[in-house]
């Protein structure tokens, strides 16, 4: 089973995008993964390939219309369609690396990237969409959005990583962001690589590793680290 | 006085990618905004154009080199830069609508890519970068939000949206989720628009968007709400 991922967008040009290249364009070509990304328009009810209309209500903007949506979204996920079908949307629950580690290992997903003032609110409990929020800022769009999602979901695709990768620690996966790194050289302009790094005790560098992610979470996160303790 | 963005990458081909299109290409090829993206390898110190070592104190992946990282910075971006230097990390702050505001006020951004397992941690002080996480998620690199960071500035730079665009209301802008919005049809698969909006009474409208949008953000977010609150 590959991972499937359908994308509807008013800009189905920004795909692959940045998911071309590097390691997920690698398991693209390799076809561990598929991506799709369907032009909304295509599924407009008129000549003019009208999407949207105005509020109802009034107010600034334009919203997506549901009827359009729904033949967009039926068109390319059927109702026994077994991926979530999720909505890129500011209003959404926020992104964690829980819920991508359960997208990756599913089937994959069918995403609607939101523009302009948003969508008529009945499309989400009419085609059961999961709104989904990535980072609290306001984009142009949810194709930014649906882009990194997918990053975040293709790489964790059994086989797109090397063992190498894919064993590092990693921070929000223990519920910590991760201790700091060094590398070579020892001296970068006059600083050093803190000397337990280079004692060569194991179990010295694990508890300061663990002490320092416990700090910087705490400096950072203390939301994270609040669920890290429960 | 132009926003410029500057992007150290292993993957400058990933630039400009999907803000070459729509709103922020627009506003790109008309010169509101400039992006140049710059790979960090060419800064590189030998003749293989390594970038990474392997970690201090052991442990798997590898790990940006400081020296090389301080090269590429210096090559773009002088002391006397008053640009932002971010460097995309999942142990960085989250990103906030008001960070966004403030950098689109400003002369651009320097936006450094993190890879593999991170950077050293001595450029962070060493070159003055200010970590920063899009969504508490990993990604295979910092490039997915680097773009998203991107197209969240560039449409509050001056002129890149119409009056309508950047008048509406918006998600986080005054601290809650935006209200339901509806359009035409009338009717859709039985589900009518909330008889409120289509009353013509304002004061009812306004009154019924703000109760939705408090209800939505309590529900979903109600950490937006406490800060809110404050």
């Amino acid at each position: 089973m590959t991972f499937r991922a359908t994308v509807l967008t008013l800009y189905p040009e920004m795909f692959p995008g940045p998911l071309g290249h590097a390691l997920a364009g690698r398991a693209l070509a390799n076809g561990l993964w598929a991506l799709e990304a369907v032009q909304i328009r295509d599924h407009a009810l008129d000549k003019h390939r009208s999407v949207d209309d105005t509020p109802a209500g009034g107010g600034l903007g334009m919203v997506m219309r549901a009827d359009v949506l729904a033949r967009a979204i039926d068109a390319v996920s059927p109702p026994d369609d077994p991926r979530p079908r999720l909505l890129m949307t500011p209003r959404g629950r926020p992104l964690t690396q829980a819920r991508v580690r359960d997208l990756a290992a599913g089937p994959g997903a069918v995403i609607l990237c939101g523009r302009f003032e948003g969508v008529d609110e009945r499309i989400i409990p009419g085609r059961n969409l999961e709104e989904v929020c990535v980072g609290d800022v306001v984009l142009s769009g949810g194709e930014a959005a649906a882009l990194l999602t997918l990053d975040a979901c293709v790489r964790l695709i059994p086989g797109v990583m090397g063992k190498t990768e894919s064993g590092a620690e990693e921070s929000f996966s223990d519920g910590l962001l991760e201790y700091p790194q060094y590398t070579r050289p020892q001296l970068f302009e006059g600083a050093s690589i803190p000397e337990v790094l280079t004692s060569g005790d194991h179990a010295k560098i694990a508890a300061w590793r663990r002490a320092q992610a416990l700090a910087v979470t705490r400096e950072r996160r203390p939301d994270l680290l609040a669920k890290a303790e429960k």
